[in-house]
C-alpha cells in the first residue's frame, strides 16, 4: 500500500453560476487543480467525479467520460461516484485507493453540483432523494425536518442552546465573508439576529428549533484535486505535498427512526476512529478542521463525535471561542457549508482543498491557521448514514 | 498490490420484475453472492453498487448506503458508481482496487437497474442521457441511431453483412433460451427471420441497417459478487477462487463525430491491451468471453478490437461457428446482452458472474465451455467512450 499525497488543488467560487453548465464547473475546477499541481507533460491516469444529482437535475449520465474528453485527458479511466452529500468525500477516497493500490499514479478527483437549476420545493425534493423512499420521504420528512428533530433531541439530552447555534452561524458567515470562494458574503451579528425589529422576518423559523440562518444555502460549485504516490510528489510538483495520513468511512441505518439513540452519530464516530487509527494521531493533534455544517447543529455534534470535545461540550467550546480562527481548534475557517455553500457533490472535495491550503500555509493572514500541520475533514451523507473522514498532514521537505 | 479473487457470485433472473424495487433486486443478488461465498461470520468491509439510472428512473440517491442497511452490513463503507452502461464494470474495478490497495479485505459489488418502469421513447430517452447533452441528443441522435450509422460504416469498410449480424442474434438467443437468468427465452432461426411471411413484421428495421433482433431488450435485473485477497480465499470460501488476473479501462471521445475513424473502437483496444498486459496473457489464451452486444454489431466489432480476430474477420468467424459453444472461442454463452438482457448497471457485474461460473466449471453441459481456464469480459459505456475489460483466471487449488 503506497502513501498518497495531494499535490494540486483548485476551486471555483460557489454560489449562483447560471452561466455555467455542470460540465463547465467541473472542468474549470479541474483545470485549476491540474495547473496548481504543475504536472507538465505528465498525464492523468484516472479521474473520479463526485456528483449526486446529474441524473435528476441535469438529466445527464456518463459525466465522468464527458469530463475526461472535455479536459483532453483521453484515454484516462473515469467514473462518477454517487454517495449523497458525501459523494465528494467518496470520490476522494476512491482516488486515494486507486493510487494506494499501485494501479494508477496520477489521479484527478473533481466534485461538483449545479443545484440552483431548481429552487424552493424542488430543491428540497432533490435533497430528499437521499432519504428512504418508502418509509421516510412519502411521510413528509425532509432533511431540514430531520435536522430540526435531531436538534430538539440534542438540546434535551446535552443542553445545547439556540445561542450556541447562532454563534456557529455568526462565526462561519464571518469567515465566509473573507473567502473569495464562498457563496454567502454577508456577515451577521448577534445583535442583528436577536435585537433587530426584523429578526423574525430576517431569520424566521425553518424547522423548529432551527431557523433560516442555521441552514446552508443551495449552491452551484465545484472543486478538484490531484493525487499521486507520496514518493513521486517531489518529482511531479513544486507544491508542499500534503499526505492523506488516514481516512475512515462508515455507514449507519438509512432511516433515522431505526437508531437506538438518534442523537448518536455512530458513523461519524467510527469514520473518525478509523482515520485517527490509520494516521496514528489523536484528536488533540489536529490543528484545523472542516466539518459538515449543512445545519449549524451538525458542526457542534460532529465536533463532539470525532472526539474534539466531550458530548455536550461542543456548544460551550463555540461560545468560548475555541473553534474560531485564533482559538484552540479552528473549525470551518472556510466558512463551512454554512457560508462557502453546499453544492452536494463538491463539498467533500472542497473540504480537502481548504485543508490543503491551510497545511500549505498559503492563505492570507486573516484566514490562515498559523503553522497548521494536521487537518481533518468530515463529509456527512444523508442524515449521517454514510460518513467519510480524512486526516491530512503537511509533509516538510 | 495484492492479488484479488472473486469468491462468491449471484444473479437474479433478468426480465420484467414489476414486483421488485431496485433495492429489492440489488439485495436479492447480493444475498445470493454472499451465500455463495459462504463467508460465515466474516463481515463485509465495503460495498460498491453499479447503477446508472436510480436518480432518473427511481428519483432516488444514496442507494449504496440504503443497500448496506437493507443487507444488515452496517457499518460497511459504501458508494454507488455511475459510468453509463459500464457502471457495473466500473463498480467491479473499484472493488478490485479497494482490495488490492490493502484497505479492505472483503468487498461486495452489486450491479442493478430497474429499467422497465419506463418504456418506448422514455426508455430511449433514459439511455440517451449518456450522449453529449449539447451536440448529440438535442440533434436527435440516440444510441440505436449511433449503432445504425456505425454498422453502415463497418459494412462499407470491413464487408460486414446482415447475415453475420443475424447469426449473432440466433446464436445468442439460442443460448439465452438455455439460461435461467436470461430475459429473452425465445429461440429464433434464419428461416424464421428470412423466409417467414411475417419476417418484416417480426423483425422490422429499427435503425437501418439494424433490425429489431439486432438490439438487446430493456430489462430489469441485478448481479453481485464478492471479492477478497487471493491469499485469504481458501480460508473464506470452499469455492474455486477465480483470480482477477488483469483489467483495463479506457475512455474515448464523448461524441462519435470527433473520432478520426468512427469504426475504430479505440477504448476497447486499449482496455483489452491493458488487461492482457497485466494478466500476462494473449488473446489466444482466452477460452470464453462475454462481450457487450447491446447491438449484434458490437459483439463482432469488439471481438476484433480485443484481438480475437483481425478486422473484418469477426463476422466470418461467427458464420464459421467459431464463437458458438463448442467452437474455438465461445462468445456470450450466457446469451449476452442480446438475450440475458441489459439492465445497464447490472451488465458489467453479470458478465463477470457468468465467466466465474464458466471458470468454476459449474454450468450444465449445454452451457459449459469445457475446461475453461481463462475468461474475458468487455463492458462498453456510451458508444465506446468508456470501456472496462476484465481477464479472469481459474486458480487450481
Amino acid at each position: 500500500m503506497r502513501d498518497v499525497a495531494v499535490i494540486g488543488v483548485g476551486m471555483i467560487p460557489f454560489g449562483r453560476r447560471d452561466q455555467d453548465t455542470l460540465m463547465d464547473m467541473l472542468a474549470y475546477a479541474s483545470m485549476k487543480a491540474l495547473d496548481d499541481a504543475g504536472l507538465g507533460d505528465k498525464g492523468v491516469d484516472a479521474l473520479y467525479v463526485g456528483n449526486m444529482g446529474a441524473g435528476i437535475l441535469q438529466h445527464q449520465s456518463s459525466i465522468a467520460s464527458a469530463l475526461v474528453d472535455r479536459l483532453s485527458l483521453l484515454p484516462a479511466a473515469a467514473e462518477a461516484i454517487e454517495n449523497g452529500p458525501a459523494s465528494g468525500g467518496s470520490a476522494v477516497k476512491n482516488g486515494v485507493l486507486a493510487v494506494a493500490s499501485g494501479y494508477y499514479d496520477v489521479v484527478l478527483v473533481a466534485g461538483g453540483e449545479k443545484m440552483r437549476e431548481v429552487t424552493g420545493w424542488r430543491a428540497t425534493d432533490f435533497v430528499a432523494t437521499m432519504t428512504h423512499p418508502e418509509v421516510e420521504y412519502p411521510y413528509g420528512i425532509t432533511l431540514p425536518g430531520m435536522a430540526g428533530m435531531f436538534t430538539r433531541l440534542y438540546m434535551e439530552k446535552y443542553g445545547l442552546t439556540r445561542e450556541m447555534l447562532v454563534e456557529v452561524a455568526i462565526k462561519n458567515q464571518k469567515m465566509g465573508a473573507l473567502n473569495p470562494y464562498a457563496h454567502v458574503e454577508m456577515m451577521i451579528t448577534k445583535e442583528g439576529i436577536y435585537e433587530s425589529p426584523h429578526s423574525v422576518v430576517n431569520n424566521p423559523p425553518a424547522a423548529d428549533p432551527l431557523h433560516l440562518y442555521d441552514a446552508c444555502p443551495v449552491s452551484d460549485g465545484a472543486a478538484a484535486l490531484v493525487l499521486c504516490p507520496l514518493e513521486m510528489a517531489a518529482k511531479l510538483t513544486k507544491n508542499v505535498p500534503v499526505l492523506v495520513a488516514g481516512f475512515g468511512q462508515a455507514t449507519d441505518t438509512h432511516t433515522l427512526q431505526e437508531r437506538d439513540d438518534p442523537t448518536d452519530l455512530k458513523a461519524v464516530t467510527l469514520a473518525a476512529q478509523q482515520a485517527f487509527e490509520r494516521a496514528k494521531l489523536k484528536p488533540e493533534d489536529i490543528h484545523v478542521a472542516e466539518l459538515h455544517d449543512a445545519f449549524t447543529v451538525l458542526e457542534i455534534a460532529e465536533s463532539e463525535h470525532v472526539g474534539f470535545f466531550k458530548k455536550g461540550e461542543g456548544g460551550k467550546a463555540v461560545l468560548a471561542g475555541k473553534t474560531r480562527l485564533g482559538g484552540k481548534l479552528p473549525i470551518n475557517v472556510s466558512g463551512g457549508l454554512k457560508a462557502r455553500g453546499h453544492p452536494v457533490g463538491a463539498t467533500g472535495v472542497a473540504q480537502v482543498v481548504d485543508i490543503v491550503w491551510q497545511l500549505r500555509h498559503e492563505l492570507p493572514e486573516d484566514r490562515q491557521v498559523k503553522n497548521a500541520q494536521n487537518g481533518l475533514t468530515v463529509n456527512f451523507g444523508g442524515f449521517g448514514n454514510n460518513v467519510v473522514c480524512f486526516i491530512l498532514r503537511r509533509v516538510e521537505q
